[in-house]
């Protein structure tokens, strides 16, 4: 387990980062904060999820675990700048949905001394900021390390103890590849859909005509539009991939209803049934 | 308002039919209930939602409304075998979540004496039976009455009180037309895609590699097979043109992505924020 001595640095202190930091304070840990602005710092401090915190970088020193919450390419912009802070031997993770592009980045320009170790929560939410904080949807939400065969038992191991202080559900193992794959489908691909729905209408009269399935399939379309594009475009090849796949789907049901096929519909609706029942009820 | 005195009947004590008949018993209405099924007609007696029921026909004799909660050509079928039962001046609803061929067909047969005015109660969920029926979703849900020139005021009048004994959130009127293309969109469309992301993978693992949008976009995935390809076919020409929308709009997301046009994409992100800010939380 994570010594409650170990001095734990988060930098970001956004939804994610912040639900961190609670979760850490929450845990017995001591949390140092760093963000660009002072009124997350502030927030933070009077909620006791940090114990110190400001904006500058120099707060990272002698830290043992620095975990990043920040967007892909403003991480790997932060390192480049600010590596020489950092402890010889401490471990470095982040948040980060995407990982193929951050791990090679990372791994170019990182100091040998210091190793890192990519972690995706998967518990990002369609609101931003601190504010919006919560730790305990940590306890419904999966957690992806995905390492590389450059990373140590230490490291690996320090991935899996936050994921078990932060009270996550399930905690899986992906390389790089495999992870980004996925994500392009279980969770990018879900919100290009979600802003393609959106596109279709601007009908204020909507609202009184729709069920849950509509509410249920755009609540993602409440996006952040400064982290998405640039998550779109780290994975474009899988997003891309999925994007088609996803129409070549939809073209076969569209000519089953054209050609008015019954018996094809009922069999693709009995699979989906059946494969939805793993995911629980909601 | 509906007099208390009035002869209640519900045919078809499915989800719907089940929840209409606790709501209607939960306001001091007596209910009638018709249903094949005995077990369906044991359940809605043991928990006093209907005051009388059973399979046959001639239970619908001397009702003052009648409420078909059975599937679209089910519902047709019914009618024509046994609107000899119902009575002259009597009002006939439905339930059924597609309108013009409904409309048509019955008005085509019905003996000009009854009068029918079609409801779409939009509460529809991923379960089926009346062990799911519950009438309090109705606070949450949107209820559209689909008249047509033909319809009279008191039997639209009398569409505006079920929905009001029934508490419906939002009460709405649309014609035929309208109402088959927002449905296409709003419900319609939405499941082609659960279906679709379904039918992509059959990965075991997925489960624990998904966030709540996985989650969210596949509820609908849990679908009554016996129930949907009838909808989806009855109203083909709309749900094949949303289909084709979709795809459009999927396609020039993948231009952008491919382009790494970022201004674009946050443009349609912000757009697709603020209208869905109309729809509320969830």
């Amino acid at each position: 387990m994570i010594s409650r001595a170990a001095k734990i640095t988060i930098i970001g202190l956004g939804l994610l980062g912040g639900s961190y930091a609670k979760g850490f304070f929450n845990a017995g840990y001591r949390v140092t904060g760093i963000d660009i602005d002072p009124g997350t710092i502030e927030y933070a401090k009077k909620m006791h999820w940090i114990s110190e915190g400001g904006s500058d970088p120099e707060l990272v020193r002698d830290s043992d675990i620095v975990i990043s919450a920040l967007y892909p390419v403003t991480f790997v912009e932060w390192i480049r700048q600010n590596q020489h802070l950092l402890k010889p031997g401490s471990i470095l993770t982040d948040v980060t949905g995407i990982k193929r592009k951050v791990i090679d980045e990372i791994n170019e320009i990182l100091d040998p001394q210091i190793e890192f170790i990519a972690c995706h929560p998967m518990a990002g939410r369609e609101f931003k900021g601190i504010t919006y904080a919560d730790c305990n949807q940590f306890e419904t939400s999966n957690f992806i390390i995905v390492p590389t065969e450059k990373n140590t038992e230490r490291a690996i191991n320090t991935a899996y103890d936050i994921a078990r202080v932060l009270k996550f559900r399930t905690v899986s193992e992906l390389n790089p590849e495999d992870h980004d794959r996925i994500i392009g489908f279980v969770s990018q691909l879900c919100h290009v859909i979600a802003l393609s729905l959106m596109s279709m209408s601007d009908d204020p009269k909507l609202v009184d005509y729709t069920g849950d399935s509509f509410r249920d399939l755009t609540r993602i379309a409440n996006i952040n539009e400064d982290l998405w594009p640039e998550l779109f475009i780290c994975n474009k090849d899988n997003l891309m991939q999925e994007i088609d796949d996803l129409i070549v789907q939809m073209t076969r049901m569209r000519d089953l209803i054209d050609e008015e096929n019954v018996e094809e519909m009922k069999k693709i609706m009995i699979e989906a049934t059946t494969r939805r029942k793993k995911f629980g009820k909601r």
